[in-house]
């Protein structure tokens, strides 16, 4: 093929983010071909329903009814996957575009999370590529700033707010003072979720990406069932309220590292500070820490979802494949990627704590002992006016393993001076 | 060459940088060999002083006393040229390398300005690559976001805090209330000053690495002399006071846009809002604000400078080179960049202005006349308590024109209500 020959792409998939490819190779043809070095063109595309009516002029492509048909044209050279969904079509057709030696940019982060080891072992066993800058935070260039802007860097850590609806409903219930339920509600009224909300506010959808940025950052294969997840749907205004209080805002906060007790991945509720960077993250705009042994501290925000943003990373690959750039897809080859070994807890860390005592003497003290007893040193304690003759309290423990949190968190029940459940939320420190 | 073999530096420049990159190609030799492919040695370095004590083993490489001889050694795939300055050694040294078809690898951004064009032309015709992550905000990695990550978008603007040193002392004055000469002689005995002080108060360090940025934003050639450039020696503390009263805070802050205008490139002190990314920015570190067409704006923030960030950035482009990514200096051939026309004026924005009025009857209606005749409007006003009779005002104007509000404040001084000279600063909507 020669430097000016076209790359071919066949599109699978026309729903939003398909439209937003095909508005930017026919928007920009002239621009992407002086970048690319040569004019990238879709031959052909797939979508489930051919009559539906969509904001493009399709008319000038082939169309495949089977997205496994359109993996296998002749007259494409780079798969382009956005229809989602990690079974089914979109695994066989990815599959069958690697089979027949087409190069597959995906923005599909769930097919990655769960098969990512095996279709990159077959990408690289037939000289293709895999490319799914799309698949995490959106619009933000961060698996080509993890793969290649910080390839010199052991990564010490990556942290991430990667779901823009579970940042939009903390947000708004700060904000506007309101609980969970009603913010999920709105939420769902204005089209923030997805069709299964839990894949959003269960945490799934943001540690499918947590566990790609894993694997790259780690030098390990993908390993989404060894993320601790942990959704939004407990996270309470009262909790909102009083974390903003000591100076924190609670965040989905994604986090992994690899330390000498193994792969640490977790995508949980946790507190940061309200002044950091992740504290200060609003509505639903995603955001990426980056941590290098050599660069330190690198943040990353941008928007995380939607038809342009999305698009533009697609086409980020594309390009990529059009210029020539050709790397493993993890960023070393997928044979070489280690066995994780998961850690068995996460790292130390301070807690926020709040519960509600009984208005009786000792009540305090009792707890107290109960922290000591397992370990874990008070760093700042709150007692807050009297409701109903119950004083609610906030403690802020010194850094304590999760095992001696919970441990202490048990032996309150035994008490008697609690009312309800006490809660606790980790403090990362960011 | 076979895949395995290895990539082989000549590192011109053992200063801060040049211990840095040797630190990490010695530190992460395994690591690096797996991410390129192949692994990265050192050849044969070169400095002025070889007898100083230096903190790392340079036992195992060749000495060259010549940079130029460095540059054309047999055993030399890649130039590292980590030297500075934009004349002299590092020029011919950077040019000996691309005669005789070595990639070059760069972090000096004095050297780009100037020559960035007829190098980039010179290595392209002989199939060369010059890559200068490094160059621009440290170990950000936004050569690549912007090049490679934002490839599919038609780019609006750029804006960046790109020089740590300004804003330590723009921060400083406002945490610590000190006036400007002040922090800046903390400045110079921490160390934070270039030898010539002018080079990053004066904006011209910063100024370089727009014209970099906005040469591969826009398709454009490089044009580090039409950038409109005003260092930070004038902003005063009761500026920085004034405008954080109002909601804002005063940066160094570099912008590029192509407009109907031309091409506009500004590194003036602006003052942006102070809930902003960039109004958040404190200290030494640097922010950029891409903003494309189909992906929005992404924000990256990191460390500007020091040396495991600009030796992680030339780290970055290295591994590149290893791993096969070849890509014209500014993203497209540099016989393809336009010749940009600078635009007469900067685009229309909101202008803060602050002046002493005598406390006469009529003053502000002299000023407000003024103001109105040259088409200028107010948006906020705010006179504060008389101090020795005169009285400070405060004015945020509507969008103006730049020389609307240059006019206008030229006939400020005929109304004779003036004590001193008024300041004028753009607010930038970011």
């Amino acid at each position: 093929m020669s430097a000016a020959a076209p790359l071919r792409l066949g599109l699978a998939g026309l729903g939003t983010v398909g439209i937003g490819v095909v508005k930017i190779v026919q928007g920009h043809a002239e621009m992407i071909a002086a970048r690319a070095g040569r004019p990238v063109a879709i031959s052909a595309v797939s979508a489930r329903d051919r009559s539906r009516n969509r904001d493009a002029d399709l008319s000038a492509y082939a169309w495949e009814a089977d997205p496994v048909a359109l993996a296998k044209r002749e007259d494409v050279d780079v798969f382009v996957e956005v229809m989602g969904g990690h079974e089914g079509a979109a695994l066989a057709a990815t599959e069958a575009a690697i089979a027949a030696g087409k190069d597959v940019v995906t923005a599909n982060k769930a097919l990655l999370a769960h098969h990512g080891q095996a279709l990159a072992l077959a990408a690289e066993a037939k000289g293709g590529v895999i490319r799914f800058e799309a698949a995490v935070a959106g619009g933000i260039p961060v698996i080509k700033a993890l793969t290649e802007g910080l390839a010199g860097n052991r990564i010490r850590r990556v942290m991430g707010v990667m779901n823009g609806t579970c940042n939009y409903i903390l947000t708004r219930m700060q904000s506007a003072g309101l609980p969970y339920e009603t913010v999920f509600e709105e939420a769902r009224q204005l089209g923030y979720l997805e069709a299964d909300p839990n894949l959003d506010v269960g945490g799934i959808d943001a540690g499918h990406k947590l566990s790609l940025l894993s694997a790259i950052a780690f030098g390990t294969q993908v390993s989404f069932g060894a993320v601790e997840l942990e959704g939004i749907g407990n996270v309470s205004i009262d909790d909102i309220r009083l974390a903003e209080d000591m100076g924190y805002r609670i965040k989905l906060l994604g986090v992994a590292q690899l330390t000498g007790r193994g792969l640490e991945q977790r995508m949980t509720p946790c507190l940061v500070p309200a002044d950091s960077p992740l504290g200060q993250l609003q509505g639903g705009t995603n955001m990426v820490v980056l941590d290098g042994d050599s660069v330190g501290q690198i943040v990353l925000r941008g928007p995380g979802a939607g038809q342009g943003p999305t698009a533009s990373a697609v086409m980020a690959d594309v390009i990529d494949i059009a210029r020539g750039l050709r790397l493993p897809t993890f960023g070393i080859p997928a044979a070489a990627l280690s066995t994780p070994t998961a850690a068995s807890s996460a790292t130390p860390a301070p807690y926020y704590l709040r519960m509600t005592l009984l208005d009786k003497p000792g009540a305090l003290a009792k707890i107290a002992t109960c922290l000591g007893d397992a370990g874990v040193s008070i760093d700042q304690m709150r007692q807050y006016g009297h409701q109903d003759a119950n004083a609610p309290v906030l403690i802020v423990t010194h850094k304590a393993a999760p095992d001696d949190v919970a441990h202490a968190m048990t032996r309150f029940a035994g008490t008697g001076v609690l009312v309800g459940a006490p809660v606790a939320i980790r403090i990362e420190e960011v």
